[in-house]
């Protein structure tokens, strides 16, 4: 699946980076939960005290030292895909691990982002999930400024308050918004039109005119600023599903119910569920940003699908198998040892044209021979023979014929190991 | 140069397992120096008196509980591969680095490991760094069976002692060597018998003849299995050294300095060196085990690369170069903000067959479109036309063409980066 996500991303032009695992603990800081959850390195015998590197507990903080460090040297807007393990000190349960596997994909642009990255970064990922056995993901989007133009406009003062507990909303429901909103002093007039504004939802541009709608029902203050931003914001968005959609049909929908709990985005929002498995939450997530380094400037746009979470999901309900447990296509069976060369010599010879193969381990009778195959779900085993290459039998089948190790080929579905949906 | 690795690996029927990053601390222990290296976690406020767990310092001890946990569910002999990071708190120098890749193989059978295998691991070693952009490789062999009777019957008690020494032959020289042996009761002539059998080098199986020499002219003690031993520690070299050299001519020497300062190994023993490269030491290491399991059983042979250390030196001496910085092999141009839906099309096209492209970012003048090609090497630029799909232009050499987005390919060096020497 790793391999499936590499393909998909570097077609789109994404360029694969690494970094290390751990970063110095004062970047590991931040507001967030999984800031309290990092691990802290000690040598062995060694102190606390002289800890001063954390494991990394996402790729956003890697990858924001990686463009401060070297912004004279890369070319923007710079696309990059990075997967690699993060950690994070949670109690573990099912779907969430103390180590696991993201896989971001960003693009940051030195000035300014246009807008159609958006799109673009949206598309490379429903691709990427098309690309894997797993069920169909829907990309649930919304866009901050429409957001922060309406909340600004209903009268709310603190709108990453409010957003925080809108983003409980699959949680604690309507009425525990609601309550969390009073408590942080936002009337009920308005606390009913937030709420109202998350029940839009739309497979197009239709949400607009809800979305105006409720805007012309809701008592709204005097800010003009608010104002635009919402007409920003239904602009943007209404572009971002229709130009989803249109790149891979049935993908994007708009749904005014995303919050996304960070305080950094400022654009797009996106949250993925898979059809049959929306209790699962989302899988793949992420948004637009104005400024990924701390001193400002390089707005991006950015994705990350949970990897652990998605491929434990398929495997503990066994939605996904794996076609054989080795490599190998071919076992090359040995009749005694003294001619074990001329069966290294047909692997060889199979291998050079791309057919992973194995030697049997030991001359044993054939029947253990093909048992060994057997377990290992090899398909074909090949019997070497003292003129000729011999023949090779499929093992499902039975069918036995001779061949020609610079000229023979299994079926392409048997050439490699493949992850199939059950 | 991972990916030609697990191309290899497969290709060889090695399948790709992967741990955790860490184990429980008791599991990091033992003699060796790495292990005193371990980096303990703990939570971030937490104490270290809580801390059970250290990140790996290598990939053996992970593989051993893989393989102990699973021994019920794995096929044996059982062929792996794992790529990983590993860390150890060492002061870093060049060459040397805290967190690194290891790429590791094993073959390990449940009871009985056939003698073939040692020779196979090597060669497929052998076939990846071949593979690799690296100059030639020597992979130096010796086998402990060999050391133990020659060591044992010039009347060394302490072997694993002994052989310590000597593996610091090259750091500290013959005269280094022998003091530390003085130091440990070895008598002289005995010394200088194991200091004389570390000087025999052959690229065949001819080094036999000046062991049994040395053997001959060297009073010994009374000891059959030392005899026994030696004779199957040399029949058991030159089958290796043969072997490997007839699969893969002109890597395989038989080294009778190899020492490999690891206790349990027990039979052949691998070092690898590159041509010109010699002070870096050996990039490509390993040797049999009888048992892999703390409880016993579980005999195998493994090698292991360090591919960090490796691609620091391709790096830092220049040795090797990408084709270029990003995955894209063409830049499709946009002519305007309105058509900017045709041009992602003929991008969508491109990557069904496979093609790595990317779409501008501005529809800027072409003349600027090309140079965002040139800065990140893409090779080609695809300009749509209003009917058709347009031309493409190889940006090297300014020659442009019509072409088809269904039928268009660049030239097979182009489609994707590749990493060449110098």
């Amino acid at each position: 699946m790793l391999a499936t996500l590499r393909r998909v991303f570097e077609l789109h032009g994404f360029g694969e980076i690494e970094t290390r695992a751990v970063e110095p603990l004062e970047r590991l800081g931040g507001a967030s939960e999984a800031s309290k959850e990092v691990y802290v390195l000690t040598r062995r015998g060694g102190e606390t005290a002289d800890a001063e590197f954390g494991l990394h507990f996402d790729l956003t903080v890697p990858f924001a030292r990686y463009v401060e460090e070297r912004q004279g040297k890369l070319t923007f807007p710079f696309r990059r895909y990075q997967i690699q393990k993060v950690w994070r000190g949670e109690r573990p349960q099912e779907g969430r691990f103390r180590e696991f596997y993201q896989a971001d994909i960003d693009v940051v642009a030195r000035d300014v982002l246009p807008a159609h990255l958006e799109a673009e970064v949206a598309v490379v990922m429903a691709r990427a999930l098309e690309a894997l056995p797993v069920p169909a993901a829907t990309m649930r989007m919304n866009d901050r400024k429409l957001v922060e133009g309406f909340y600004r406009g209903v009268g709310i003062a603190d709108v990453a308050g409010a957003l925080r507990s809108v983003d409980k909303l699959g949680k604690i429901g309507p009425e525990g918004v609601a309550k969390e909103l009073a408590a942080q002093g936002v009337g009920e007039q308005a606390a009913d039109a937030i709420l109202e504004l998350a029940k839009i939802q739309s497979a197009d541009g239709s949400f607009k005119e809800a979305v105006i709608d409720l805007w012309e029902t809701t008592p709204t203050v005097e800010d003009e600023d608010a104002q635009r931003l919402l007409g920003e914001g239904i602009a943007s968005l209404v572009a971002l599903v229709e130009s989803v959609n249109a790149a891979v049909p049935g993908t994007a929908m708009a749904d005014l119910s995303i919050a996304r709990g960070l305080d950094y985005y400022t654009g797009a929002v996106y949250e993925t569920t898979l059809e049959g498995h929306e209790d699962l939450g989302s899988i793949c997530s992420g948004g637009r940003y104005d400024s990924l380094v701390a001193g400002g400037g390089f707005p991006g746009v950015g994705m990350s699908i949970g990897v652990s979470r998605l491929v434990s999901r398929l495997v503990s309900q066994e939605i996904v198998t794996a076609t054989r447990s080795v490599p190998s296509a071919v076992l090359v069976a040995v009749i005694d040892e003294d001619t074990r060369a001329a069966s290294d010599g047909i692997a060889t010879r199979l291998r050079a044209r791309g057919i992973p193969c194995e030697v049997a381990p030991a001359a044993s009778k054939f029947g253990k021979q093909i048992q060994y195959a057997d377990r290992r779900g090899i398909p074909f085993v090949w019997f070497p023979a003292a003129e000729g290459d011999g023949e090779v039998k499929d093992i499902r089948s039975g069918e036995q014929v001779p061949a020609d190790a610079d000229g023979w080929n299994p079926p392409v579905d048997d050439l490699t190991v493949r992850i199939e949906r059950r």
